[in-house]
C-alpha cells in the first residue's frame, strides 16, 4: 500500500478500503509521507466526497489516533451535546447542569473560540479560579459525583484531527462534509458518551450557510455516530442572529448562569431558553430517561424551575475551583468598565444581521481571537438588544459595548452597525428551530 | 494576493488572473509558501482544468522562470519537434539532419528517458565521444553553421517546470492537460524556435492512452504556442507498437543513422520512415520553406535520397565530438554481445502489444531507467521483428535480445512475451498516422 495509489484512487472517485484510509491518517500523523501528499489527498476528497463507510473509517482512524475515555465507569446514561458554533452560543453552560439535574452524566470536553465564534472553554475561564485541566480519572469521578464536569480537550484526544485540521485550514479544504464529520465525531466519540445531540447551526454566523448543506452534514454525523453504536439526534437551529443578548466571555457566562436561577426561565432571553430546553430534552429522550419530547421537556423545565439545575451548576463550578458568588447579581464575574451605548441612527425594521461581522466586532476590542495565539480580553463583550423583525425608532438602543479602551469600543461599534440591515417595510422574524434529524 | 485565496478560487472553478498564476508559480519556485499548498493547487487544477488564457499564463510563468535562447541570431527559419514519448522513438536522430538538409535551423534541447520511454539524449550518448553539454552561444553558432545541433536541456531552462513536475509526480497530478501543456511548451518556447511540430502519440506505449485526450492536449498545445507567436502543427501517431524494429540506445541510434544512408529510405522500417518524413515535411511546410505537404515531402525525400541528410548527420555528430565510422555497417557503435533469440511458441496473428511492458523489458536488463538515478547500459537493446497484424508460425523469430548477461536476457524475454497477444483469427494492422491538428 502506498499513499500515491490512495490519492489516485480518491481522485478517480473509487471507494477507499478502511485500511487505505487508516494508512493515510496514520502515515500522515507519523510523518511517514510528506505533508504535500496529504493536502493533495484532502483536495481530492473535497471534490469526490466520501461514502458513509469511508467517512466512518476516517472518523475511526482519527479517533484511534489518541486516547478514549471509558464512560462505562459512569452509573447513569452518559450524554453530550456538540454545537457547530456560532455567535453568543453559551448553551453548554446551561445544558450541562440541566442535564445533570435530569439524571444524565455529562463528561464534556470543550474547545476554544476562533474567529467570529466563541468557545465554551474561554467562557469558563472568565470565572475566577476555574480549572480547565484535569486527568481523565478524576474528571470522570467528578462527572459521576455531580452529573457534569467540563474540561479542556487534551492533546491526547484524536491528535490526528488536530494535525489534519491545521492542514485543512491552509489548503482550502475546511468546507468538506466528510472531513467536518470526521473532525467532529472523532473528538466526540473519544469523549465516550452514549448519547450525542448535535446543535447544527445555519445562517450568517454559522459555518454552514444554508440548510441544504446542514442536512448533508447531519446525515453524515448521524451515520457515523450510529456506526459506532451511539444514540444520535440533530436539531437544526438558526444562527442568523446572536443567541441570547450577550456576546463575549464574562457577560455570556453571566447571562447563562443567571438564566438558570429559579424563576428566570420566563424572563431570560427566550431564544436561549427554548434552544437549551429542546437540546437537553433531546438528550433526556434519546438517552432513554423519558419516553417522548413532552415528558422530556417537562422534566427539564422542572429541574430548571426548582433550582436543581442552578444548584448543580454551582456545585460543578465550585468543584473545578471556580469562585462564583450566587448572592451577587453579577455572580462575581468581572465585566469591562466602559459601557458604550450604540443607538439607532434612523428608524426602521431590523431585517438582517451579518452575524459573522458581529462576532468580529468583539475581536476588534480583543474579546475574540483572529489567530490561535491571540491573547483574549475575557471582560470585553457586547449586549445586543434587538432581534430580527424588531421595529426601531431613531435613538433606540441597539447595543451596549463593554470595553476597557474607548477607542476600541468605537471601532467595534462601527463594525457592528455596518453588520445590520434596516428596511422601511416590516421585516419578518426568523424561526429558531429549523428542523430535526435522527 | 495570497496562495490560499488562489487555491480557493481554482477549487471553486473561477478563472484565475495571469497575476495570480504567476504568484503561484514564482512563489512556489522561491519557496515563499509551503509545498503542501502547491500540491493542493495542482489537485484543484486537476479537477477544474484551466482556460486557454490560464494555461498560457501558466506556461509563461514557467518559461520566464529561467533563461530563453535567442534564435533571432539564426539566419534561416528555426524549427523544432516535440514527441510526447514512446517506445523505439528515435525520430529526432533522423529528423534534425533531414530538416537541416532542407534549410531549416534546428537547435534541439533534449531530455533523458524514464520508465518505459527512451530519451534522445541517452541515445546520443551511445555514440563514443558525443558531448551533450554546450553553452548557448556556441550551441546556436553550431546550429547556424550546420543546420542542427542537439544538446541536453540545462537546469536554467524553465526551472519552475522541473520543480512542479517533481511535485506532480508524487501528488497524482501528472495526467492533467493544462499542466502537461505548460510543462511541454515552457521548455519548447524557452529553446526559441519559430516553428514547433508536435508528434502526439497515443496507445499502449504512450502517456495518452486514447485519441480523445490527445486531441484535447493538441488543442491546448497549439493555443499556447500561437499565444506566444509560434507556428504550430500536431501529428497524431500510433504508439501501440514500437517505432522501427529496435528498442534500446546504441541499436536505436544505429537504426536511425543507418536509415539515413542514401538508398536506405526504401529498405528501412517503413513506419519509422513515414513518420519521420511526415514530421520533417510539416516543419518545412509550417516554417514556410515549401507551400504544401506534397512539395515539402518531395524536398525531404530528395534530401534523404541524395545523402545530404546523412552528410548533415555526420557533420553535426562530429562537431559535437561524436566518433562515427561511416564505412562500418555498425558505424562504430557498440551493441551488447549476447544475442538471445525469442521465437513464437505457437502459431497465430499478433493482435496487440502492451508497449509499456515492452519498454520495461528493456529496463529488466539495465537498458532503461526505472528511477532517475538508475545507471544505464547503453549497449543493451531489443530488435523486435513482427508488427501487429502479422501471422507467425511456431518457431518464427519474434525478437533478438542484445544483452551482457544471459540471465537478464531471460527475464527480459519473459516480460516481452507476456506483453504480446496472439489470436487464432486474422488481426487487423494498425494505422500509423491517426490525424493532424494545427
Amino acid at each position: 500500500m502506498n499513499i500515491l495509489e490512495i490519492i489516485e484512487a480518491k481522485k478517480r472517485g473509487r471507494e477507499l478500503e478502511p485500511a487505505q484510509i487508516e494508512f493515510a491518517v496514520n502515515g500522515f500523523t507519523a510523518d511517514e509521507f510528506p505533508v504535500y501528499q496529504m493536502s493533495a489527498f484532502l483536495m481530492a476528497t473535497w471534490f469526490q466526497g466520501m461514502t458513509p463507510a469511508e467517512t466512518a473509517a476516517l472518523t475511526g482512524a482519527m479517533l484511534h489516533s489518541g486516547e478514549e475515555l471509558d464512560t462505562s465507569v459512569l452509573s447513569g446514561p452518559s450524554a453530550d451535546k456538540h454545537s457547530t458554533g456560532g455567535v453568543g452560543d453559551k448553551v453548554s453552560l446551561l445544558l450541562a447542569p440541566l442535564a445533570a439535574a435530569c439524571g444524565l452524566k455529562v463528561p464534556m470536553l470543550s474547545g476554544r473560540g476562533l474567529g467570529h465564534t466563541g468557545g465554551t472553554l474561554d467562557k469558563l475561564e472568565a470565572i475566577p479560579g476555574y480549572n480547565i485541566h484535569m486527568d481523565n480519572e478524576p474528571f470522570l469521578a467528578l462527572t459521576e459525583e455531580l452529573g457534569c464536569a467540563i474540561i479542556g480537550q487534551s492533546g491526547n484526544i484524536a491528535p490526528a484531527d488536530g494535525r489534519i485540521y491545521a492542514l485543512r485550514d491552509v489548503s482550502a479544504t475546511v468546507d468538506c462534509v466528510p472531513l467536518i464529520t470526521a473532525s467532529i465525531m472523532s473528538k466526540k466519540l473519544a469523549a465516550g458518551p452514549e448519547t450525542i445531540v448535535i446543535d447544527l447551526k445555519t445562517g450568517s454566523g454559522a459555518f454552514m450557510r444554508d440548510l441544504e448543506s446542514a442536512r448533508e452534514l447531519a446525515t453524515a454525523l448521524v451515520a457515523v455516530g450510529k456506526a459506532y453504536g451511539r444514540r444520535m439526534s440533530v436539531i437544526f437551529s438558526d444562527m442568523g442572529q446572536p443567541l441570547g443578548k450577550t456576546i463575549g466571555h464574562a457577560n455570556e457566562t453571566l447571562e447563562a448562569f443567571d438564566a438558570l436561577r429559579p424563576g428566570n426561565r420566563q424572563t431570560a432571553p427566550q431564544d436561549l431558553v427554548v434552544l437549551t430546553e429542546e437540546l437537553v430534552a433531546d438528550m433526556v429522550r434519546v438517552a432513554g430517561v423519558q419516553p417522548d419530547r413532552e415528558s422530556s421537556l417537562a422534566m427539564v423545565r422542572a429541574a430548571w424551575d426548582s433550582g436543581a439545575a442552578f444548584d448543580a451548576m454551582l456545585a460543578w463550578v465550585s468543584a473545578q475551583g471556580g469562585q462564583l458568588d450566587p448572592d451577587r447579581p453579577d455572580l462575581g464575574l468581572e465585566i469591562a468598565p466602559i459601557a458604550h451605548e450604540v443607538v439607532a441612527t434612523e428608524s426602521g425594521w431590523l431585517s438582517s444581521i451579518n452575524c459573522r461581522q458581529l462576532g468580529l466586532s468583539l475581536a476588534d476590542m480583543g474579546g475574540a481571537r483572529r489567530k490561535v495565539e491571540d491573547p483574549l480580553d475575557l471582560t470585553a463583550g457586547i449586549t445586543f438588544h434587538p432581534a430580527i423583525g424588531d421595529e426601531l425608532k431613531k435613538g433606540d438602543p441597539i447595543a451596549t459595548i463593554h470595553c476597557n479602551t474607548p477607542s476600541l469600543a468605537m471601532a467595534s461599534a462601527e463594525r457592528l452597525m455596518a453588520a445590520l440591515t434596516f428596511t422601511s417595510e416590516r421585516a419578518q422574524r426568523s424561526e429558531l428551530i429549523l428542523g430535526r434529524y435522527s
